[in-house]
């Protein structure tokens, strides 16, 4: 704080989280002015205690890759938003295996990219994918209903940088079909969980969650339509926390300040 | 029922409703098959006592049309959902006063009809609008944050078919503003309040509503984006209500079958 | 219908639900009058397809008795309730292994028994449990934070008559500590679920559910005190709904009429 | 901050909120550690900004006493809470205009003072229980559904220390019979305000809120029976977070740190 006010800067918003069972101190510290990056780390580093960690970020816009499938409702909101500038994200490519999507993509002037899996082993088509992105350089990748599971190798080079909307209240129905699974269990809320992905499926840190209620009337597929509606909400929330530098994530957990 | 059976109709769903306090009945049966339709509301009109109302109406999409203005997030949420076939309508068309959302709509391929209210009064605005609702002939108008009140005459025309979404959890902060309203309050939620729209400014039968927690770090205008959210989700489950003809209107109320 | 306006009585609510999936039809029917049941139950079954259960009930107080733990948040509410009228149900008792809570339940007025569980097998446990239901006989167990696994026979004496509260958001969760679970796996909110018992613990029909917002702020403690909202609140709801003899079960799942 | 260190006091958590529409910073700072109140109190304001105000408070139990009606729900909430140490205030007593809710209270060992207002002007009424209150000498007054209007030299006295529950979405349905008014406009979904009371009825600065979905079936009466699901939770919160000295007013709106 000190530090920032030497070098003329306005803090903005500050706000701090104390774990005091895992002995961990997060500090999220927003400030206007001009300022030398790299002279304010040092200085900042100087007075933190050995171990901990600095992260410096523009307030600006995030540069964003969204790998999609056959579904709309999630892209399609994004989009959207990304056109009229209520997203605090560039929209660099869209990236699919399959074709569904691209007028929906195109009519929005997005770069749409078809890397089809038919006929190609999972890294050979994951090299495909990457090969984009190493183009458009982006930093981080917003899993919109991507149905496809990505190697171990794939993960850790975006490590806590890809987004994904799993279509069920985490951890209840891992896995496939959880809307199936759910009509099955006879459950009253069906739910999203928007979360950073790790090499356990389903198992990353959570950053959102929302539910909404069912009944015995809803089919499986009644409930994936109604579950629709809350998936985009929540991986349009979750990715607005991201793209404000509001998301820390430590011991599978996040802190969202 | 008898007359469903002995017309060799199968019954797929049947909801009733008493309002004792009002001595109202209300049913819907839905049922599959071919059937002679003034045939069969004559036999159920013979049955039924004087005075009650039958509405018979084939399971199909409906036919709208959205009149917008400039905030894209409950159009584009339709209009992505009509062009992968997950509306239950047809969207014939879109009018609006301003050209902000023209790209929009047209990437869709839907018409779009820009028609200024700039220097004309209110009844001749209108008039041109009434031209192209006559053309397009749609059952049910949808509000989609159409910012222009409506003449009497022109709500009289289209009496429980027009569906607006007001951006606040009516009756509170009728009006102009009500983010801003709900923000000088310092309210813990906000919502949205989808209606038909009557003569009397946002006192028409209510639909579907929902809201969503803020704090005291929401400004007016971060209530507004976040209201946005549940914006687009209660004017889109309005419509599915509406399109799959389950709902009835009854003294300024409205009974969802 | 036809028979119940043969015998003269007046339905009151009447509701249905076609599992077109599973092919099974459900229908409640509220009447107000008076009747020989003995003799509508063979008029009704007479009309109805071989294999069809009827279920009469009055639409008085059902009898119940409470087992409960340490915990007094879901007993209290429940006996505050029954005090003043607002429970469609008469608490005979409450059976519970600890004396935590007896001052509270005497303070009510209602008969308390401690059997505690120390030096005895669970069956010999159980059995003087059930001596203690022998003699009051209730409709329904409720299962107010009662810490204790039932064994098979016991569950099975009172099939779909027990009704527990599990402090999860089932199939969440499930078994011991799930706060603790809740904390560890970072969830973003925390839920409740009313359930009849069945063999399989935690598996049984779902009753009510709810949700309620966590943070990262929330230790497995903190997570606990904000549960205990929704759990008092889940079984209420859902003794609400079984003492009105809307819940039905089939599948391991209930619809609610 | 620096002052606590030196101090040697162990700073527990620490939350700040900018208002830079209003131009106020508010700060609120948990520690640990004895200390001389007064010193530090002057250390601290010395390095403040003139105006500035500060509030320092043990983390100990509030001394409050509950003013009740007829209606058991809220205050037999809290007077569980209280009796198993899950209430972070002492109930000191409870005061009613009527003599229903006696037993309850007298059955957790609360002292209860009836205060009939029967032939009483409201001046006479109010000096009889603010003689109670000068008794007791409590920090904060609950409202538990206490039915009766408050005058203005009362409401001055307990500035910004009485916490009332409006069974209300407000600023939705102020005054008489807001379930009434709620069934009569045909809302979806019904809710409850805690507020800070003000001499302007039921406009008071909001502490918490909370909705729940109501339908066409729900009749006044059952909205009521309803809306005390949520009735005793936001008011329960509202007084956790009062306790906790975690709400600050301003602008007739509250921070909650």
């Amino acid at each position: 704080m000190g530090i920032l006010l030497d070098c003329g800067l306005n803090v903005v918003r500050n706000d701090e989280f104390v774990d005091h069972e895992g002995g961990y101190l997060f500090m999220r510290t927003a400030f206007d002015g001009e300022v030398d990056a790299q002279d304010l780390e040092h200085r900042v580093q100087q007075v933190l205690p050995v171990g901990a960690r600095v992260r410096f970020s523009h307030r600006g816009r995030k540069r964003i890759v969204i790998l999609a499938g056959k579904e709309p409702h999630c892209l399609g909101d994004l989009l959207v938003r990304y056109r009229y500038g209520n997203l605090n994200a560039d929209v660099l490519a869209v990236i699919s295996n399959h074709d569904t999507l691209q007028g929906l993509v195109e009519a929005h002037r997005v770069p749409f990219h078809l890397v089809s899996h038919v006929n190609l082993e999972r890294d050979a088509h994951e090299g495909r994918v990457l090969e984009l992105l190493d183009f458009y350089g982006p930093e981080y990748l917003v899993l919109a209903k991507y149905m496809r599971v990505l190697t171990a190798s794939f993960v850790e080079r975006f490590a806590e940088r890809i987004i994904n909307i799993h279509h069920s209240f985490l951890p209840a129905f891992v896995g496939k079909n959880p809307y199936r699974q759910a009509y099955e269990r006879g459950v009253k809320l069906i739910g999203a969980t928007a979360h950073f992905v790790t090499t356990d499926l389903d198992e990353g840190p959570i950053i959102a969650q929302a539910v909404t209620d069912v009944s015995h009337r809803f089919t499986a597929r009644n409930m994936a339509e109604e579950g629709r509606i809350i998936e985009k909400a929540v991986i349009s929330k979750a990715l607005d926390l991201v793209c404000e530098d509001r998301v820390f994530v430590y011991a599978n957990r996040t802190v969202i300040l």
